[in-house]
């Protein structure tokens, strides 16, 4: 549970319909959803999502509530990209995704992505000048992406280059990365 | 069976101890030591390697003959750089296989990255001006890595800044990419 009211507040997560990290996609929308806000998840295809626990266990299939392709960013408040390696590298090959989430950035929406999630910001080409974290194997592609600086915290927040970007490393992180998320939602 | 003899000729494959593509991995060792050469598989450890097919469901597994740790580029014609997203993932966190990547391409050895393999080659910063291909969901960071072009061919050959560079898509383009690789070990 959580002190935290975010009734009225709209956020879209986006995945594929197979690989995304369980915890990084069942609990932050739990957890947003405990504190009132509406969660859309939107997938490739209707079709259930199958998640994974540590990019190689079946874990929990999520129902999404919308195509990739019938998500509006001019609907939300904030942009929500879990990670998993096999999704986070499928999710950059869809242009839907892609699109949405340059718009959301375009749009000075705020964008939480986390572990293999920001290789779609790097997709999208809008971490010039950024300071943020990811899983480490991306720390390279960032860095070659134009990013500010690719930093070992368990939550990195930029509000600078037109749009606040909320950044975390691995599930590990996610208490850290859902109290920013809760704080850039209530500002 | 292959009309190629490479008797003499030494390839090292690199690989972490689970998620190679199986194919990537089994298809080339085999074609090589049908035709005589001998080839010599690196693993983070001497423990068994997983393979995977698609990503997804358990492969072959296969026996190592040496750590990466123990691989010297100088004993070898060849560096074979097999994909699996997730072992392409985890590789290029392994500073042993990122620093022989680097050695061999200053040495002017061949090398010869598949699917998602070529991500080693950007962690090693030896892209730079090059022509190459790779999984389309590397194409960005191939090309913010500074390569010349990232192009979609079945096979790429660039011999151009100081050694011979071959790239593959994917399985598919197995017979290219071997076809290739035999002609780089017979010149």
């Amino acid at each position: 549970m959580t002190d935290t009211d975010l009734t009225g507040r709209r956020i879209l997560a986006i995945v594929t319909n197979y690989g995304v990290e369980q915890d990084e996609l069942v609990v932050p929308a739990q957890h947003l959803r405990d504190a009132g806000a509406r969660v859309d998840i939107a997938a490739e295809t209707g079709d259930s999502i199958q998640t994974l626990v540590h990019d190689k266990n079946s874990g929990a299939t999520v129902e999404p509530d919308l195509t990739l392709d019938a998500a509006d960013p001019a609907d939300y408040d904030l942009l929500l990209i879990p990670g998993g390696t096999l999704n986070a590298d499928s999710l950059r090959l869809n242009e839907a995704a892609v699109g949405l989430t340059r718009r959301t950035a375009t749009a000075g929406t705020a964008i939480a992505a986390i572990c293999h999630g920001p290789w779609l910001l790097v997709e999208a080409d809008i971490v010039r000048g950024k300071n943020l974290t990811s899983y480490p194997s991306l720390t390279t592609d960032i860095r070659n992406a134009g990013a500010a600086d690719w930093v070992d915290r368990s939550v990195a927040v930029d509000d600078t280059h037109g749009y606040p970007l909320i950044t975390s490393r691995s599930p590990k992180d996610l208490d850290d990365f859902l109290d920013r998320i809760d704080t850039a939602l209530t500002r």
